[in-house]
């Protein structure tokens, strides 16, 4: 069973999955062009899923499944995979604890009032008056309550918020204590604190927030974006923050990244600007590779246990 | 039943708490000396505890309990109060949820990687190859496993940390995983990644954390001390942190307050100082007097159900 990684993890996890699987030929190759001919042998693949092409696959001999170490695979060819029945799964689920983590430092670090600490730290001022606040009993609206914003939510909870989530249905799912559908949205956004965005780019979620959803906003509420950056259109966005429309707005996700020098975002003080990395873990990798053994185990015991299979048809 | 408080709240909790209880007769002043001849007809008294003389309790002529609105009471005439069998009781347990909050929020900044991201921020910088890292999986060791320990470990656990305390007896308090007494710190001193510290003042925690101390930590380990500045001498943490023994330290308490103008601490990139305020919160006074109000209505029920009673012969 010959199993080839476009993907050169660190030789400590490298070593750790091959000793959990004695009867496989692992080959490690740092990109698909490193692994040259040694591809069309695979019998399973492990790549980042940006880059297989259709001829990859056409051309393939013995590959039986794809192992995409990823969530997001725009790139992916599956309907060659479809064609010659080849499996794949994804990472999907393991973004939840680097962005839960992220999204709860930003908040904590917004109500311990951290960035004043530091300018003051900077300057050697010792003041003791600044508006220290709590998240205990401040009402949390998590827009996207799948897995990562229901990771935020138990995590919101466990701080004693009060927590709301914002799904397509507006059916009650695990976590939130209210669940609204988007429609619902004007009903709640007076009565948040804070709004986590968590939600992917989709042809409804484009531009969802518009300058009425802001209006209805408290002027203290504090906007965090961890999802996409097309979310709100970002002249909207600009206008809100200029007008103080609310209090603040931690952006880790753009509608054009890298944010472009000079762009205002950098400089306003009531925007923190963070470079798309609310998912990053040094636990990526091995985390992935935890998914993988158990696939991998599910696969030479032939049977149906697989962890996110994806539906070639749809993509997903 | 007049009530004399030298604390003066906000115009919307007095009137909260004088429309609960229509049968008392409340006095708000700002200072004991505003208060004036009014404090000596007192029945009771609401006071931070640091305005009291050993003359007040003599003279007072009616006073039977006091309420403190603190948790520290180094300045209460004690010995006054318990020749004229007066109650005392104070606020203790309210500094733990904005303690609690303000320790995982410079845990959750410390592994987000904040303040690198704050910088990047002010330079227009966008680089996502910061060493993001995440509490899940990570030990901490509380050293004071009391209440705002306590609140702490339950956080830490919620995060999915290994929690291990420390308090005096090593027997098992609830939140930690494991309880370790004094003694026995140099057991754990190697495995942990964050240090908490809420230890008090007292004769057995002063200058507690010697060199040897910080030398068995890991190189990576951080330590946060949000308990008192005397737990380490100041001139071993700052010798520990220029040989960087250990990663960073996060110092909201210190030998002295405020730290002065060009204290090392200040400028060192390893240290974080913030200006003794873990503790602090908008929430402050609103908690204390639930306290109050709870134990107000046990005098006037002439019950046993009182909140934090303190044993004048021990002071706590």
């Amino acid at each position: 069973m010959k199993i080839v990684s476009s993907i050169l993890p660190p030789e400590a996890l490298r070593e750790e999955v091959q000793k959990g699987f004695p009867q496989a030929e692992f080959l490690f190759y740092k990109g698909i062009e490193t692994a040259g001919e040694s591809f069309y042998d695979a019998e399973i693949f492990i790549t980042y899923g940006e880059d297989l092409t259709e001829e990859h696959i056409h051309k393939s001999k013995k590959l039986k499944w794809i192992m995409v170490m990823s969530a997001g695979m725009d790139e992916m060819p599956f309907k060659a995979c479809k064609e010659k029945g080849i499996l794949v799964t994804n990472a999907r689920g393991i973004h939840k604890i680097p962005m839960a983590e992220f999204a709860l430092g930003t908040m904590l670090g917004h109500v311990k009032q951290m960035a004043a600490l530091a300018r003051n730290e900077r300057d050697e001022v010792w003041d003791r008056k600044l508006p220290m606040e709590e998240l205990r009993g401040k009402t949390l609206l998590v827009l996207g309550i799948g897995a990562i914003g229901g990771e935020i939510a138990r995590l919101a909870k466990c701080f004693g918020m009060n927590v709301a989530g914002v799904n397509r249905s507006g059916k009650d799912a695990a976590g939130g204590d209210r669940i609204y559908s988007i429609s619902q949205l004007s009903e709640i956004l007076p009565k948040a604190d804070f709004f986590v965005s968590v939600l992917p780019s989709t042809v409804e979620t484009r531009f969802l927030l518009k300058k009425e959803h802001f209006a209805a906003m408290k002027d203290s509420a504090v906007f965090i974006n961890i999802g996409r950056g097309d979310l709100v259109e970002e002249e909207v966005l600009l206008s809100v923050l200029k007008t103080d429309q609310i209090s603040h707005a931690y952006l880790d996700v753009f509608a054009n990244e890298p944010l472009p020098k000079a762009h205002p975002f950098w400089k306003m003080e009531n925007v923190t600007v963070t470079p798309h990395l609310s998912s990053i873990t040094k636990n990526y990798l091995p985390r992935s590779f935890e998914i993988f053994k158990h696939n991998l185990h599910t696969y030479i015991k032939n049977n149906k246990d697989y962890i996110n299979v994806i539906d070639l048809e749809r993509g997903y």
